[in-house]
């Protein structure tokens, strides 16, 4: 606890100094936190050009596929114009607009995230919010790293700042050294940068931002015909996040939760992050039930952020599923496939946050207003329920306003 | 500021009593804020008709017509089951499930508010939100308001706790002297409320919220054409909520603008709220711009809750707002045909959150899971893309349980 408050104390007073102190202060967090002295953090068209010139073209035609399946997928969420009578001559209708000026943030911290940075910028070009820029640490060497560069511009978003942490978010919410003010911060990022949306959420000045965030985490539920190997692996993709990712398998199988254990063990030391897998899978569970439907039932109450299930016709378990962020059917759809190029978003509710949460999709860079009209005969049959009701609150001016009209509407108004 | 600090300070310790002490504090809680003794909070059946018996017929009425209005566009807000292909073989799905457990809140404060009752209870019915509790506080009798009672029980919701305050929300948001734990709480509130609404939600094991909150407003454009009287009233009605209620007219006419002024002189006088009115009319503003262009657009700035267009064409100006809660569209629209029975929700946005936030919807009651699966073909097809971006983000074992699967395809595995 008193850890957290540290976080929060110090992304208040990194918040602080960056409002205090504009570019000046940035240019020294920058310093002080990324190793790199940025005289002008906004990315130029040479930066652009440079970053493309230094990916391979696979890279690219990797970056540019993804993009195009998350498009497809969250283009289909569009949302119907909506326009009903609620009562003859009792118009209600949704708009939908784009929120004016989003900030997007995507972390360099352990390792670079394109795949974020198309989470983020193609829900948030498809929606059309008008201004949208994205804040990325810069590398020792001053430069953002080439490949969030690519899929930013191919996801629509061409104004980079290279800031990095609490410093970013302050830059973004409040409009500091040259950035425009946005209305919203959306992206992941470490403890700091989460401090940071938190405060200047609350801030009426500051900017909303997406979801609250936590450590990711992967329920694995298997049964006796999973091929233990694919479960392994999947448990390890999730573990090398962070060492406070969790991975749980769930199985109605012990044959197969012992298998998964000694999978676990021939391929954890093959992999590169062996300092974070050590922490994260020493905390790794395998619990055997007597069968699905009381795994189904667990993960429900825990509701995972990634919910595997691996599972002979795995497609019937889904109405059971009450809570989870993204769901993975069957053995042939490991979790990485949804963190970069299946469609779906792998921005995600994480710590049990599933159960009131959704996934980032189109809906967080819109907003719905909602419009009434009343026809003179509308307002003549309906007016009074409204007036009744303002009587039983005690709210004589609103009883008036519409008393007023359904008066002058008796006398003849048109 | 200072104020706000011992808000936030005091809702705390009352969130602190009630985890600490539970029923009994909860007990004291109500005796102290409300002045009733309150053993059993939970409302019984004899309470619930016992509160229809003590209302006039017309006034269940008008409850029950505003409901059937609210639950007609709220239906419409149903989302389509979405699933499509984004390549050959790789289908993303969206599933909407209800969350699972809300706590409404309704306050009593100045008046009860059984309208409050309607927009919370009619979407969270619609959503099947499976547990769905409301909290009110009892008045001095240790009764809730009857109307308050028959608008749940019309809507769908027959837990109702007679609680109210930050205990209220605290007991909602922990399951404290045996109230479910729910998973969000929802509904308007004083600064206390609204300050423990904050914390709980603040707090992992507590629960979400459903906007942030502010004193309600309104925004009137008029043109020429409109009715000063009708504008005058609309303008105080807003005004009565609450001494820091925000009511301001735009209008390109000083004709209209002076008429407004001299209406508002009459009519003021001769409503009850005058002790409110006093405070918040003297901030009411009234700004004479050069055309209705302007006043759009200094509209759009303002963001506000509720935005009346008493102007020609009213429907012409609508594709050039962009920020606002609730549009109310000419003469025949007053305002509080939104706060009651049009249809639409009456919780929206305040305070300029209406730039980033909607008003409240269908939406707020669910959550959106998405699915992902892929066929051997699909995996075969897209795999080596999300193996390359693993590799791109150095995340090894994400790419490993990608191509651990392509090799047994390859090997012949189905």
């Amino acid at each position: 606890m008193a850890e957290r408050a540290d976080v929060v104390a110090q992304a208040r007073e990194i918040i602080a100094q960056t409002r205090a102190g504009g570019a000046a202060a940035i240019r020294s967090l920058t310093a002080r936190f990324d190793g790199a002295d940025v005289a002008n953090p906004r990315v130029t068209p040479e930066e652009f050009a440079a970053a493309r010139a230094s990916l391979d073209a696979e890279d690219i035609s990797a970056i540019e596929r993804a993009a195009a399946n998350v498009r497809a997928f969250h283009a289909a969420q569009q949302l119907p114009a909506l326009s009903i009578e609620t009562e003859p001559g009792v118009r209600c209708e949704r708009l939908i607009r784009p929120i004016p000026a989003v900030g997007l943030y995507v972390p360099a911290g352990s390792a670079p995230l394109p795949s974020a940075v198309i989470m983020l910028a193609v829900p948030a070009t498809l929606a059309g919010c008008p201004t949208r820029i994205l804040c990325t640490p810069p590398q020792r060497d001053g430069n953002a790293n080439a490949a969030v560069l690519v899929a930013a511009e191919t996801c629509g978003i061409t104004e980079v700042y290279k800031i990095g942490g609490a410093q970013a978010i302050a830059a973004m919410a409040y409009g500091l050294a040259g950035l425009p003010k946005v209305d919203k911060v959306l992206g992941p990022g470490n403890a700091w940068v989460t401090a940071a949306k938190q405060l200047i959420a609350a801030d009426p000045e500051g900017a909303a931002l997406d979801m609250p965030a936590g450590p990711s985490e992967v329920l694995v539920i298997a049964d006796d015909s999973a091929n233990a190997e694919f479960v392994a692996a999947d448990l390890l993709a999730q573990a090398e996040h962070d060492p406070l990712s969790q991975a749980l398998l769930i199985t109605d199988s012990a044959t197969l939760a012992n298998a998964v254990h000694r999978a676990v063990a021939t391929q954890q030391p093959k992999l590169s992050r062996g300092a974070v897998l050590a922490r994260s899978m020493g905390e790794s569970r395998i619990i055997v039930v007597k069968d699905i439907a009381e795994a189904i039932d667990l993960s429900n109450r825990y509701a995972p952020e990634h919910l595997s299930l691996e599972v002979r016709e795995a497609r019937r378990w889904l109405p059971a599923v009450s809570n989870a962020g993204s769901i993975f059917l069957g053995s042939w759809t490991p979790e990485p496939m949804g963190d970069y190029c299946s469609g779906t978003n792998h921005v995600l509710p994480t710590y049990g946050y599933a159960r009131a949460y959704s996934g980032l999709s189109l809906f967080d860079f819109i907003k719905r207003v909602t419009v009434q009209e009343l026809t003179p005969a509308g307002l003549t049959a309906l007016g009074p329920t409204a007036a009744r009701l303002a009587d039983l609150e005690g709210l004589d001016a609103h009883a008036a306003a519409v008393r007023l009209r359904l008066a002058a509407l008796a006398a003849g108004a048109r």
